[in-house]
């Protein structure tokens, strides 16, 4: 049986030339960056030289690049960093309500050292009004994270509207890009952005690399401390092949971006037509238009996401409920419950993410299992039978 | 010309054989292993075989084990980690003052964040003296972090010895065991410690993992906030290649050991013997006895030591000087500075750092290139000059 992958959001294979190019540095070029010798300073030029490939698809400067292990690091490092250094100027801090959880309780870890944190409601579509930022903004307020989008629901923030308002006041803006760096244009000029998260699991580099890009001149307090690597920023010993696999696959990610963009939202709007035609009770969440190109989520009524999940996956297709970093821990998103959908429809949340290696006959043998297994669940759910006797 | 290379304390090659356990996990079996569908379960599964192969190299239940990114974030956890959890117990904590930089940069950290912090001195052999330890301990000192082994200088501190004080009065003892786990039997039970840093990149693992050990019931507060990966205590998706190389790192680590321990003694001795003959005016540093078996460090005085780098590596020999993470930022060296080298001394130190690859031929090509390389830089040297007048 074919395995139909639609969970890029979560993990994304290493891609054949990201992976040859990683290969040299395991066994071969193994110097450690930080040495005098020539084994240590020839690598040091390579992590140089994928600094400025990751800045080039975000359009930085290649020294605002920071290595990360984690797009979950790299928030970490923006929120507890910008809090801890600029805490003199001010203890408020502004995140939305739909964060990532890294974000989320990176805000509350700083509650409890004393920090004030304003979490702004998002609309229907899980969007920030930037009216509400203006009147949620104190002299105090040191830092606004938002994201660029969200996961779960795949909406787009309006995000240059956002900063621009925190420019003219002088906060430092961030914004959690994990979700749309290699998936739509994204310009951290153009965003107007102090900050901006991206991780390399989700752009068909390994797992354990991140990175943060951060603006000249501002001023971050080390997440790890120790040594001078990442110009005293990150400590620790480089994941020098993680970071090769983060700067290649930030170069195939830049070549392929508009063709990418264009075709994934052909399969994907292939993917909800379908559904739509083939199941009532249905809630398409996030924005219909400000939205990722590959992203395709909804709740359907009277099931279990997690049931979904597992008979799709017997079918060979793989998709998501809710975020992978809490889909354990809870059972309702807190993104769902944040734009409105209530708790039992929320339930039943089902997220697809395509990526440019998906194809047509994949939509089409997903369109052609999935009625078929909303149908079976129902068939057994009480919930379904209540609403059908209503 | 053949690599000589003996600075496995900076980093060493993957082994062929971890690299063939870890290749699996880039391209074939990448799901994220928070997710649901067996994809994910599986790869779950897997992490949670390298959890028990990570902790019984070092004596401890499987549970016990965070993996993460490096040695340096280990340390990092564990100091600012209990240092937050405990703060309303107390907020005075005790390292060593030739701690590596991420636990001494951690300790002044806290001291920002109005900790106080001691720092013990240490013998000139770079060892700790239990009574110091005893005469700093206040009501209020929540914890102490003292290395197991320091990568400069080799020796090995009486870790039993001043956990056993710890213990009694309930202080939360923290080792860095980056220099030792692999090299020396390191047993947490033994060691009586509550908490264990150890990176992958000095195992023959990849760089990009490391792993902390925590004794049961010991509070932390995470240093990567986000989802409950880890039990909670390190957000961020998993490093899965990271962890696996690390996991058969391990493995291969315990199988080893005791041949090891012997064979690069041998070679070490061998070593320092030639070189004590052929050199005069050098100075070994570190303990004689109580000191890592692969390691060996001087300093040779009248020249510098990254001179001396330079001309070793143009031999093709690999050798350091001071520690990796810092031999950028810093001349001399702190730790030399700890153990009373005087500063013009200290400018020529250089570490040997031999694993179970390095073999006799090796040694006997060092030492025929390291006189001949020590007497062409001190025919260059005003202070050799001076030396030998006086």
């Amino acid at each position: 049986m074919n395995r139909v992958y639609m969970d890029h959001a979560s993990a994304t294979p290493v891609r054949k030339q990201v992976m040859e190019a990683m290969l040299p540095y395991f066994e071969e070029h193994y110097g450690n960056p930080s040495t005098v010798y020539d084994l240590g300073t020839n690598i040091k030029q390579v992590i140089e030289e994928q600094r400025a490939k990751v800045a080039k698809l975000i359009g930085a400067r290649a020294e605002g690049i920071i290595f990360t292990s984690s797009g979950a690091e790299a928030n970490n490092l923006a929120v507890k960093g910008v809090a801890f250094a600029r805490q003199k100027k001010g203890k408020h801090i502004i995140i939305s309500s739909i964060e990532h959880h890294s974000v989320l309780n990176s805000a509350r870890f700083l509650e409890r050292m004393d920090f004030e944190v304003t979490f702004l409601p998002v609309d229907q579509y899980g969007l920030v009004d930037p009216e509400r930022l203006v009147e949620a903004i104190r002299p105090e307020t040191i830092l606004v994270s938002i994201m660029h989008a969200n996961n779960e629901i795949g909406s787009v923030e309006p995000i240059s509207e956002l900063s621009a308002i925190c420019r003219d006041k002088g906060i430092i803006f961030h914004t959690d890009a994990v979700a749309t760096v290699g998936n739509i244009p994204v310009d951290v000029n153009e965003l107007n952005v102090d900050l901006l998260s991206m991780s390399g699991g989700s752009l068909g580099a390994p797992k354990g690399v991140g990175a943060l890009y951060f603006r000249e001149n501002v001023r971050l307090m080390p997440l790890v401390h120790g040594g001078i690597q990442e110009s005293g920023r990150r400590a620790g010993t480089e994941n020098v092949p993680g970071i090769v696999g983060l700067g290649n696959a930030s170069e195939l990610a830049e070549k392929e971006l508009p063709d990418k963009v264009k075709y994934v939202r052909k399969l994907r709007d292939l993917l909800v037509e379908g559904i739509h035609k083939q199941v009532d009770h249905i809630i398409y969440t996030g924005h219909p238009d400000y939205r990722l190109p590959g992203h395709a989520s909804f709740c359907v009524e009277a099931i279990e996401g997690e049931a979904l999940i597992f008979m799709l996956n017997q079918e060979g297709i793989y998709a998501n409920t809710g975020s992978a970093c809490v889909s354990k821990a809870l059972k309702i998103s807190p993104v769902l419950v944040a734009i409105q959908i209530p708790p039992e429809v929320a339930q039943g949340s089902i997220v697809f993410t395509l990526c440019g290696s998906n194809r047509v006959e994949e939509v089409e043998n997903v369109l052609e299992k999935f009625p078929f297994c909303v149908k079976k669940l129902r068939s057994l759910s009480p919930l379904w039978g209540e609403k059908r006797a209503a």
